[in-house]
């Protein structure tokens, strides 16, 4: 296995490795396995969290890491993104991490590179690093996942956090249960509500999902507030029911997640986002440490 | 100590621990003793100049950098500063230098942080770094500086710098004078001035400060000639007095300080850069290097 | 020899060794020898292409690189040009890579710091290790090009790369032909001509520039498809003909090149890229690695 573009990219056995060498990581054991390794991010769609999060990880393993400034580069001159790919590889870098606003460009670029593709997210399609991160950090809590039930809430449709953990929490035995209003709501063959309080009782995990602001029009959901008034995972509704709270971050306080339970130890918000870099570490090493 | 604030974080034995290690490496006495430690820069407010400085310090004691484009970053999806800065340091770096266009905002992260806060200049407050590299710069010229003289000219009441070194300065046994327009003086117990001349006999340094039009209006001061008629460290000023000439940077040439006393050996501004490097070192070291 | 500004900084011996050193690192035969360097980038015009060469090359030596945002700096606080440059080096840097507008601007620096100033293109004036690496790039494919005839095509009258390369290529005993519509030749005592049919069978070498359009109105030349159809490089044009294909990239497709030309082995774009990287590591080296 040479690219990461989704989850099922990996075998079980081999996400179990991944998992495991993360397990070691966040121990603060590791060296600087990957000090002559040279990564380039590749980065059409802002991201100052995933970006650094995979820039940390690389670092702490010793690897360099060069920004393209895409805003600024040859596709800029009328370059397609296959030949700035392609330029790019010729200069001989081991990883390029991608993130694009269109589904499918990193399997594309994946085509034309020696580079291993590590896709940090692409359009609605995947962002199998945050999958990978939200797993790591169930296991962490429960051991076996298996058999738990988590609720994704939020625009569905739109997300590629919610399409690559659908997936991927899937293999591992979840059963999931989507929760939105219903144009947020994919097709699907998983169980599906409007209604936070329907499942409220048998749920072990609820994935809060951010509100994408910026992609929708008014029209699409009467207001931020009415769709927190529906779908903000509150104190109240919560209670004292053991559950635990996940988000991909930023969160949109008080509509995505309410300010108490921000701060709530349920809330595992600020432990993704530690071991969002402990994954990506595992993530480059097995991608190419053997290069 | 974990974070430096302003200079008053600091006792004066800890000073002179940052002042002789500073000392070592000018000498280029100096190993990578930061290699793995990982350094985030959160620069609010553009500075090429004191970013680099922060960074070459930071690299040549081997540590890791990581610049997060703030202009770019998730404050701009609503994110709040404190948000910010815990999701940063739930990644896990050693320290994050902050510059913010308003006072306070560093001493407010480090509240939120793991990781130490190196204030690298908030608002009119203060700009730590500044003071202890002109203090550093002063003690190699005159060894003690008890007892000198000094005079800060120009937007006093502005200026963090001028702020910062009438702290660190003060304690280390040395009279300041502030020299200014009206508007330009804060409110103070030290002695203060309209005239250079009056004061030009007595003092052994002045510290001429930046010229801030980005801050002002054209109304604030007549113009910016006016304001070097008065104010700008002339030849003529000083003639072949022996008095040291520091500024933070960038110079306004001519109006801050004349063309020919910035090429004259008096003047010590390309030494205050590279001591800026070498004190920011010393600092990093202080703060990281146990951790 | 400190400084490289234009390839004639450098004797025939000193650039035999360059391309000795290069074809060493071309089999992955390099140590982080600058490992205790500092590299500045300091890039007015933008160019991710060449800035991440030269990173990516400074980086596999084991030097560290640091970005000066140009575009935020303090020249646009009023600061001189050579004020920055000044200031910049008093940091101490080992060498610092500039790419300006102007011609000249390299050259000017230089006067005016202790590190080492490398062009990374200014103006119309030079681009030293784009002229290093398409030598290396034909050594590489002739053994001795002494006696080989070279055509170089397009905008020569505007491109720093069409003079580096007339200058070296020309001393390393290549026959240069200029192909060009009357306006982009410059006056030149070289063989010129406005047909690529009519030195098509006897060059050995075809050199195509990139057109330009951010440079030149519409005027100057009819349209992008008129220059095409006379100096676009074409299947047809070259047929089975023995012909090495150059250019600096980023290319035009269909108008510098066609698509098919660009797939074919004959043309080396890619290969210039990789040597590139290559080049820009034996520069580094011949110039920071005793200092």
């Amino acid at each position: 296995m040479k690219h990461l573009i989704a989850t099922n990219d990996l075998t079980l056995q081999e996400i179990e490795a991944i998992l495991e060498d993360a397990e070691v990581f966040s121990d603060g054991r590791f060296e600087k396995i990957l000090k002559n390794k040279i990564i380039v991010t590749l980065f059409f769609e802002n991201s100052t969290r995933t970006r650094s999060s995979f820039e940390i990880a690389a670092k702490r393993l010793g690897a360099e890491i060069v920004h393209l400034d895409v805003a600024r580069s040859s596709t800029k001159k009328g370059e397609t993104l296959v030949d700035t790919a392609m330029n790019l590889d010729a200069m001989g870098p081991h990883a390029i991490i991608v993130r694009h606003e269109n589904s499918g460009v990193p399997k594309i670029l994946s085509n034309y590179t020696k580079a291993s593709i590590v896709n940090a997210g692409d359009g609605a399609h995947a962002h199998p690093t945050q999958a990978l991160l939200d797993l790591f950090t169930l296991k962490k809590h429960f051991g076996d996942v298996s058999g738990k039930k988590i609720a994704i809430v939020g625009d569905i449709k739109n997300s590629r956090v919610a399409n690559s953990n659908i997936d991927l929490l899937g293999r591992f035995g979840m059963e999931i249960i989507l929760v939105a209003p219903p144009q947020f709501l994919p097709k699907t063959n998983l169980r599906t509500t409007h209604f936070l309080d329907e499942i409220i009782d048998e749920v072990d995990v609820i994935m809060s999902l951010r509100t994408q602001t910026e992609r929708h029009s008014s029209q699409t959901y009467a207001s931020l507030k009415d769709y927190a008034s529906d779908f903000c995972i509150t104190t109240e509704l919560i209670g004292d029911r053991d559950i635990v709270l996940l988000h991909p971050g930023p969160v949109h306080r008080n509509i995505d997640i309410c300010d108490a339970l921000l701060a709530d130890k349920r809330c595992k918000v600020l432990e993704q986002v530690s071991n969002g870099v402990i994954i990506r570490m595992a993530v480059l090493k097995k991608l190419i440490y053997d290069i």
